[in-house]
């Protein structure tokens, strides 16, 4: 049985617990590997790893830095066929998502190779004679990355990427469910030639290594992607502590389809967006906001396409759906389609557990469409995480804005709407992070900022150079070589 | 008796609790008014015109918006001798200071009010045909601000401005010792014709009115300066909250001074420093690392100096060093003078309450300097807030640089020496957030990022564009204009 | 009779020809002052002066240069309807444009004032250890402007604010045609302290003045706004000289109106487009490119809404279109409507001069559409500069586009269309440096860069923080503090 | 005999003259190979070609077009030595400069495929409601490259990188003594997959090649580095045809060494910035501006180190100055040794060229220093461009700066101090576009501005984000989502 283990200090070790619990395959229930438990212990001991080696690593010139990303891209670029076929065996999405995401991790590892010469700072005119101004950006120090399993690879290189390019070493705590991504990305840290101590992987439990990183007082960030329960209890945490934090939780993402709209491309931004990942992207479709005239001819539409909705193993090409994670899940997005039914909402298709020939053995749910949801229905609000979209209608492009807006989270929504008036009007007042204008609710491109309002985040943001706000501080620089005291704001005036 | 009111909603109004308390002159003890002290109830009354005010000021445009700024700017510049006296004699600071001060927040507000036609965001190319990618600025909603007394108008300049010119609405509530200045700002605002409901004054107690904001789900960030303890207790609350918080709190900060130093200026640096607003500034100098070879010189050169520091009501011109702000903090400057010296440091001169002639009824601390003491003291690694500073002396510029980064603190840190080579040394290694060669500690220009590093704040800064950072978020917007599903990663590769 | 005098190194002065020629208004003929008439010796002292003045100035700290920026702006502020006045009388646009026009001046004011503490420089990492990499905008020396008389203060703001806030000195040529708008605003210049010899006006013609501004070794930038052919001129001379230019010539802008687009919006932005400023605006609209469809129902209501456009005095607030600037001009136009009608365009309405009561001893042309006119017509390929506009069909977006870009100008484009499709696309084709979607061609912000592609300029832009690039130039700094000799690009690979 | 030919529309192709002219090895005079020599014809086919594929390539997303040229990036590195080996052979520079040009365009290429999801413009606020604005960068269309033999490939990066990763195609005619190295990397254009017609080479003399290019309607933009006469007569010409520039001229470095500057490290960076590429660096030093108390030191040292330059085949690892050019240049510096002997300058070393055993049939000059030369005399103003350096003396920085900025060149400058206040008074007053501190005036890094001030340039910067100025334009974008029309500046005030 393949064994999963740690990386701390630039060595493959068990965790100081000798426990280790199995990787399932979600399509089938087959053990792929097992995987290490770690303890606070290790937590520790890959804190020291990372806070020694940080200190050399600052002082690396950041484009020589970023030389070992450019391989790091080149490794992922070469291996992504076997890295999308790992990620997809242990966590369950279509082999062509599988692709895309790796392909993500390619993009942003060249993408933040790129902040080796650029990490820009500002020079500015200062207020009196003979000094001189400017600002630099320093690293935090050691960051805590707590991944989650839906994109095991994507979201670790949002992280760890200009983590490591602006100057910081890394603890890693990935998802359970997906160690073994984790593994191979690892590997190719390891392989670029990246300094012993810089990237520590210690797989675990939220409560047990999730929580030590948490209060550990060598790790200076914690950056989290995950559910709003957990992050809202680090978050806590860790604010007590005086600890930077980057949060990036849940969504309830909507798209509005209006009158004017191509019905035919929502439908294929909706199947996509919704069922996609098995729903199980927190950009991922939940609610469609459609304007009453259209309702129906949407709605029939979208009937109309599920069956093209192959359910399977993803690593299969011709399949459309893959799993869900685990059988928790499984039972909480059934326990929410029948929330959903109690609540008066009308199933139109799906709403149970696959149990055709070949799924049973895995975590299958079947496409599933409520239509008269109202928004203050639980599924119209919570996070479900599944393949379930909710059909809301409403009378105009304010009403949409509305409801859209009505909910805790704000990560993403889009509008369909031929109309050029009401796509402004819908970018200026549709109030998530991301917003797509004729395209569904996933598919952000990593040089631009992505996460969300509200309860999705704590003003941070992945990707793109605002990452970088997460992962450096600002050093403001004056020299003042007038030989003389000069104060500012006073003896200008 | 002069009352100060809260403002909400666009009115002067008593607080729901019927209760006062006076404002008191911290150079001679006298009654200058007394102010309304206000409840959770009032805290929610200026919430909710806030949040209703806040939907209107985002449609404004901010060229709009910031008319009313430039219009703040002038006001203040003309009432900049006014400001300046009130804030003396309700804080104590000298004049000269005080419209040093007051000059802080005019020149905030004229940059603030040039955001109106930046507020820049970024176009990027997509990675796809016919999409279009940017990203814009969006306000957060309602911004609570805590302000602290020791630059009760600055520092509120520091936050309301970029908060408004970005579209949000403000809760504010000053420091109780300093209410007075702060009802002229507001009435700065109102004057320049600001629609009600977008600033709105709270005052009262930390513990009710602080709390109450944090506490409050319409408030979606909290923007702190103050103490570590209150501001460790802020985080944590807000944080299990999700709600963004930026918060600038405690400093240790140092002046080094090397060998090849210019011993006289850094003698002015130093007494500017450490003395000036009678050590009372979070980038006040409570420390002085010196190199072992030049540490009597300065030492003698300090002393010699002392007498110059003429005590008094800070409303004479002549004074050069005024109150400290409360009975409180006289009495813990005091304890840390005798801890101090129960630790084993020499006490060369001050190390006493002054009871000159006049000076008894007022706050006023004897202007005190420590030598022989070592960095692992209480008096030299805990933030003392008054006229008190610790000579260690050091070995060599790397010595200098750990002692400098020993504490929990990173605000600010400045070096004396004449040499390029350790000049570019210690701008790189000195972990602070601000960082000044060949000045004092304090000093910071308007336009530059404002904060500190570790125990000091949670990454974020004040002043600068980087302020934009606390009162925006990103919103991501992509249009695809190609008429048909296209996906990021999976369709172009 | 009011005379116009230079301003040169502080002083109001006559030319050194003692020659003065009157300044006429184009509404009456009426003479409004005489001006004086330069010739190459005052060109050199007002030189002289410039590089003397710009010695100290560039060592302003630029916050400080910005305070004089923003007296200036208040000022404007104050002075606005005067101006205005004063503009209107010897330019003849409309009294609400003049105002606008100001109005832009000052919002420059404010913008420029803005970048004292602004222009951003950046700090990058450097490649080697123990070494610092950074830039900084340094400015360029004495910039010469030469400045049109369709927006005598406007475009003199454009170029003049960040010249000064950015450390240049100033010689500049106003219009022959607009001298005493250019004397207000010097007034201005002086009133808010700006130091001698750092604006300098020299009044007179473009042959001798200009030409030898051009040629003055003192001169190292030139910033001209005008026609092609001066331009042109100017830039061969320049270049040889290598002195540096910056251009804004001509445009031949259009307005293409789709099928599904808002047709009274059109016609809006049509007749302010092309009859507003008696279609003396460089960003004037001179062709309306239709799409067939609707190209019948454009044209009634362009027809039907031309008697609105009442002529007369600009001054009158009642009158909607002013004079041209002066009796050549009124026959450049005559002359192009002759060709126009001898080509084959159908005349619509207008096409001659102006005869009615009380406009004869004015310069007033009749708004004057022509029909069925080719893209292959010289009144649809050449600048008129008149109230003449040309309309020409096409079957669809492309062919709009393929019509728009066919002109050797590449300044503003339009397009009318309610499809965001369309809209994007357009966005992303029209080849011209300013594009409006549902607006017409004229109205740009000053935040944004002003200028035009192909034979419009030479790749510079005024306005925004674009101009910051012409007026400054880049410097790179190095400093090793390895002590020892590192070699970039060899010593670290 | 190897034949170099010409690359157009993305075939290898004689010119249409049939003629060929060797290319020698100026070490030992050896022909290597021999290169087509083309017309106005063959330039009139590259220009169709570009113009042609610029129209497809413009719309490829800028991250698309970046993917080839992270393919380039990865192909010049696997090839440097091979590429160094060519150009070493062509060009005489050794092979570890050779590797170190090399290196410059892989450094180039990564940084400019970066930019494939930058090339940021910005989005702002509009003044009026319900209207969005922002700029977007755009490509210039057809660039025509003239690149110099002295970094035959460094440079050609420079200016085809961004150029082709922005949106444009290019023409590009390499020097005629270096079209070896040129034809290599236009392979590797070829083999990452340039679409053909993007580069096109085209072999041929200035005269005859650049000429056409400059006059040629197609070509949009003339990107140039060489000397100032030739970029002076360019400049003039295609200004006059309003075609866009970019200039990058001579220099006239100085090091200046303060009386406390560390001698020995300022010997080491006199030695290499004079004599490095045989003194044919663009950033070459050719004076040393020295304090009369460390003169004789200065001196002293120099001398004794000029025996370690031994000179031979820059392919003999063991050989630090390779020859110049060709025969030409060798007689030019002798010609300038010989003016600097009668203007009375004390030649202390060097001064002829060099007839040791091998080295006759090569273009070799003796490393040459001068001394006793004041600012007046012509080998201290003029480019020389060879290992001639000329020692000045002063008395205080000031008087340095002075000399410093005395010539007609803005290129490149380096001081050599130990103390801080000389060194930011001297960055700040130095007028050049290159400043270094404690090195010498070689060794700029790729992602900072390269080029000068006053003669140098024409404003314009190769390298960095800077070089994307001269590569792409701006274009403002406004929508008005209004649906009225609004009026700017008017309207709102």
């Amino acid at each position: 049985m393949k064994k999963i283990l740690n990386f701390i200090n630039g060595e493959w070790c068990e965790a100081s617990t000798g426990k280790f619990i199995p990787v399932l395959n979600p399509a089938n229930g087959q053990v792929l590997a097992e995987v290490t438990q770690s303890s606070k212990e290790d937590v520790d001991q890959a804190v020291q790893a990372a806070k020694q080696a940080q200190k050399s690593w600052r002082l690396v010139p950041a484009p020589e830095r970023a030389e070992m990303l450019y391989k790091v891209a080149y490794l992922l670029k070469e291996r992504k066929e076997h890295l999308a076929q790992v990620l997809t065996s242990e966590m369950g999405k279509v082999i062509a998502e599988g692709r895309g995401e790796v392909q993500e991790a390619i993009d942003m590892a060249f993408y933040m190779a790129g902040e080796g010469r650029r990490l820009f700072g500002e020079t500015v005119p200062s207020e009196l004679r003979n000094k001189f101004a400017m600002s630099v950006r320093v690293p935090i120090g050691v960051a805590g990355l707590i991944t989650p399993w839906n994109f095991p690879i994507a979201i670790a290189s949002w992280k760890s990427l200009p983590a490591l390019v602006a100057g910081n070493a890394v603890v890693w705590k990935p998802a359970t469910e997906t160690p073994m991504v984790a593994e191979e990305f690892v590997k190719i840290y390891q392989e670029a030639g990246l300094p012993k101590g810089l990237i520590n992987l210690v797989n675990g439990s939220g409560s047990e290594v999730g929580n030590a990183m948490v209060d550990h007082p060598g790790i200076d960030l914690i950056s989290f992607t995950g559910s709003n329960e957990v992050g809202a209890a680090i978050n806590g945490r860790a604010g007590a502590l005086l600890k930077k934090t980057s949060l990036e939780m849940g969504g309830k993402n909507a798209i509005t389809v209006l009158e004017d709209a191509d019905i035919d491309l929502a439908v294929e931004g909706i199947l996509w967006g919704a069922f996609g990942t098995s729903g199980q992207r927190c950009t991922a479709t939940s609610r469609v906001i459609v304007h009453e005239a259209v309702k129906d001819t949407l709605t029939e539409k979208l009937l109309s396409r599920i069956d093209e909705l192959k359910m399977g193993n993803g690593l299969d090409e011709s399949v459309k759906v893959g799993p869900v994670i685990n059988r928790s899940a499984l039972e909480r997005i059934d326990e929410y389609v029948k929330i959903g039914q109690e609540e008066g909402a009308k199933l139109l298709t799906g709403g149970k557990i696959a149990a055709e020939e070949g799924l049973g053995s895995g975590n299958f749910y079947l496409p599933t469409i409520f239509t008269d949801v109202t928004s203050d229905m639980r599924i119209a609000k919570e996070e479900i995480f599944g393949p379930v979209v909710s059909i809301i209608s409403v009378n105009s492009l304010e009403e949409a804005v509305e409801v859209n807006n009505s909910v805790e989270f704000g990560l993403s929504s889009a509008i369909y709407t031929a109309d050029i008036n009401n796509a402004f009007q819908a970018m200026r007042d549709l109030d998530t992070g991301l917003v797509y204008v004729n395209a569904g609710t996933t598919g952000a491109e990593i040089h631009l900022p992505f996460g969300g309002t509200k309860g999705t985040g704590n003003g941070h943001r992945d990707s793109g150079t605002a990452s970088l706000d997460v992962f450096t501080e600002w050093k403001s620089i004056y020299v003042d070589y007038s030989g003389k005291l000069q104060r500012a704001q006073i003896d200008n005036y």
